[in-house]
C-alpha cells in the first residue's frame, strides 16, 4: 500500500507571507485520487492573487500551484483512466463527464467538487499535506509548487509523453485560457476584428489564438509598450499604449477601426482583471455584433459597470473560464498540436528557476515576466 | 404637385407638459419620404419617458408616437416601394439595405439617417410640421400623434391591408420589441427556461415568443400581481412577485429552478429598464450558459453593474432593440402571422382613446394598462 512521501514544497503560511521551502509529507492518494510528481509548475498571477491576500477566499496555510507538468507516481482505488507513469497535467476545472454542466455540453465549469476544491480540500473533505505536524491545504485541486500533491483523477488530462513538462504545464492555465476564449467561447471567425487588452500570457495566447482564428486585425492594447515586440511576434497586427492618448481608449480604438460610417471592435478580450479595461473593452466594440469576453481575474467586491444602451445597441458582454476548456478532453489534443508546431509554448517561458527561488519567479511577474516556470529537483 | 396638409396632432410644447392637440401643417414628402395618414397608434412608455424629460435628448416642440397604423397618403420623388394607398407600419428603426448595419446580416440597426433622426428633422435636416408658425420637430423618424406624419421610405413596413390598423399598430414597437428579442436576438430554443422581468406590452410579448418556441418554464415576474392573470394567458407557467420573499429576486429564481445540483434560467429578460432589475436579469441566469437581454430604456445616466465573476463564469450580458427586427423585411411576415392567428395582438390592447383624449391614454399606463390605443377621426 501507497506510503505517504517526504518531500519539499513551497508553503504559503499565511496571506501576504512569502513561500518558505519546507519539508512536507504527502500523503497517498485515497479512492478516485491520483498522487503525481511534479516536474515544473508555471507561476501564475492568481497564485499571487491568492498568495497577496487579495482573494478573501484564499484558505491558509497552503500550497499554492497550478500549471503543473507531471508524472502519475500512484493512483488510489477505482482509479482507470491513468496509471504509474503517464505523463499528465492537472487541471484546476475537473471534467466529470456527469454533471449537470458536463452534460449539458455548453460549458467546461464542471463543478462536481468545486465546494471541496474551494475550501482547499480533496473531495473526501481532508488534505493530503502536512508539515512540521499541521494540515496545510490545498489550493485549486493542484498545488503544484510541491514536489509531490494529490489530485481527482477527474482533475488530470494525460497527455502525450513526448512533450517537454517543463513547456506544456503551461497549457494548465495561462495559455489555454487565452487561446481557448478565442476558440471555444467566443468561436472567432476568419476575417474579423478584434482587440486585447493586457499582454500578459493570457493576452498573448488569446493574440495566437486570434491569429490562428485568421483575425483580420489584432489590435494589442498595454500600458507597457515594452511588450509590444512579443506580441507582434504572437500575431499582433498594431499595438498601443493608451497613455499615448487623451481621450479614452475605447475611443481611441474605435476611431482606429472606423469604416463605412461606423467603428468598433467585432470581438475583445479583457485578460488583466480591472474594471476599468473591462468596461472599455465591452464599449470598444462595434455596435449591433461586437461581444466581448473577461478573463482576468478581478479583486474581491470589485464590480463592473456600463451604460445599458452599451447592450441594447447590440452588444456582448461575456466571460470564459479556463478559454471553456474541457480539459480531459481537450488540453490532449492541444499538446499534440503544440508536438506538431501549430501553435507556441515554448516562447512564453520568460525564465526558469529552482524551486527554492520560487519566490524571485513571483518577483519577476511583477517586472513584466510573462510566465517563470520552477524546474523541480529530477 | 402635393400640397402640406393641415390636420390635428398632438403637440407636446415641452418637456415634462401634456400634450395639447394642436390645428398643425404637415408638408409634402420629399424625395425619398412619403405622407401618411395615421388611424391609429399606440401610445408606449418611450414616449412618456420624452414627454417627461427624463429623455436628455428630447428635442420640442415635438410631436411624439412611434407605434402607428397608416395609410399611404403620397410619396415623395423616387419612391418606389411604396403607393398611395398602401396600408403601412412606420419604422422608428429603419432598414435601408445598403448600410454597413444592414449589409452586415447582422444586426438590425440600421443608422444610416440615425443623426437626423436623433435631432429631430427629416433625412435633409429639416422638418415636415409647423404649428402657429413654429417649427415643431419629428420624433423617432415616425411622430405619429398626428393625423398625417411624414417618414423616410426606408423606415416604412408595408403590410396587408386585410389587418385592421388599430390592432397591428402595435407591431410598430412594444410586441415586436418583446416576440423578436426571443426570436432574433436570442433564439431561444425548445425547452428552455426563461424568466421574463417587467409585465407590460414587451414583458408580455417575451412571454408570447418563448411559449411559441417552446420553453418548458416561463416565469414572470413582476410587483404587481394584478398582471399575473395575463401573463398566464399569454403563457407563463409561474409568476413570481418580488415583494413576496425577503431575499433578492435573482436568489429566488435560482431557487426555484434548483436541479441537478445547480439553478438558474437558460434566458432572462429585462422589460423594464431599471438597472437593479437587470443586474437581477442577468444573476439568476445559469452559470456556465445562463444568458440576459436588457430591453428596457434606463433614465440618463443610469449605469448597471455586476461583478465581473458573474460573466467569467459563462454568463452573457446583450440586449436587443426593436426585438433585433428588420422592419421593411420581417414585419409584413408577423402580420400575415398575425392574420393567421399565429400569435397574440388584440390582447395587448388595453383601451381606446380620442386622440383628444390622449392624455388620458398616458395616464391609464401609469395605472397598469399594458397598451392604450388611441384611434384618428375617420
Amino acid at each position: 500500500m501507497a506510503q505517504p512521501i517526504n518531500c519539499k514544497a513551497a508553503v504559503c503560511w499565511e496571506a501576504g507571507a512569502d513561500l518558505v521551502i519546507e519539508d512536507i509529507a504527502v500523503g497517498p492518494p485515497k479512492a478516485g485520487e491520483v498522487r503525481v510528481k511534479v516536474l515544473a509548475t508555471g507561476v501564475c498571477h492568481t497564485d499571487e492573487y491568492t498568495r497577496s491576500g487579495m482573494d478573501s477566499e484564499g484558505t491558509f496555510p497552503c500550497i499554492l500551484g497550478h500549471e503543473g507538468g507531471c508524472v502519475v507516481e500512484s493512483v488510489g482505488e477505482g482509479v482507470t483512466t491513468v496509471a504509474v507513469g503517464d505523463h499528465v497535467i492537472p487541471l484546476y476545472i475537473p471534467e466529470c463527464r456527469e454533471c449537470k454542466f458536463c452534460k449539458s455540453g455548453k460549458t467546461n465549469l464542471c463543478s462536481i467538487i468545486r465546494v471541496t476544491q474551494g475550501k482547499g480540500v480533496m473531495p473526501d473533505g481532508t488534505s493530503r499535506f502536512t508539515c512540521k505536524g499541521q494540515t496545510v491545504y490545498h489550493f485549486m485541486g493542484t498545488s503544484t509548487f510541491s514536489e509531490y500533491t494529490v489530485v481527482a483523477e477527474i482533475s488530470i488530462a494525460k497527455v502525450a509523453k513526448e512533450a517537454p513538462l517543463e513547456k506544456v504545464c503551461l497549457l494548465g492555465c495561462g495559455i489555454t485560457t487565452g487561446y481557448g476564449a478565442v476558440m471555444n467561447t467566443m468561436k472567432c471567425e476568419a476575417g474579423c476584428n478584434a482587440a486585447v487588452f493586457g499582454l500578459g500570457a493570457v493576452g498573448l495566447a488569446s493574440i495566437m489564438g486570434l491569429s490562428k482564428a485568421g483575425a483580420k486585425r489584432i489590435i494589442a492594447v498595454d500600458i507597457n509598450p515594452k511588450k509590444f515586440e512579443l506580441a507582434k511576434q504572437f500575431g499582433a497586427t498594431e499595438c498601443v499604449n493608451p497613455k499615448d492618448h487623451d481621450k479614452p481608449i475605447q475611443e481611441v480604438l474605435i476611431e482606429m477601426t472606423f469604416e463605412d460610417g461606423a467603428g468598433g471592435l467585432d470581438y475583445t478580450f479583457e485578460c488583466i482583471g480591472r474594471p476599468e479595461t473591462m468596461r472599455a473593452a465591452l464599449e470598444c466594440c462595434h455596435k449591433g455584433w461586437g461581444k466581448s469576453c473577461i478573463m482576468g481575474v478581478a479583486g474581491a467586491g470589485v464590480e463592473v459597470s456600463t451604460r445599458p444602451f452599451q447592450l441594447v445597441t447590440g452588444r456582448t458582454w461575456t466571460g470564459s473560464a479556463f478559454g471553456g476548456t474541457r480539459g480531459r478532453t481537450q488540453l490532449p489534443q492541444m499538446v499534440d498540436e503544440y508536438l506538431q508546431g501549430q501553435f507556441k509554448v515554448d516562447e512564453f517561458v520568460t525564465g526558469e528557476f529552482p524551486l527554492e527561488k520560487i519566490n524571485d519567479a513571483f518577483h519577476s511577474m511583477h517586472d513584466g515576466a510573462i510566465r517563470p516556470v520552477v524546474i523541480m529537483r529530477k
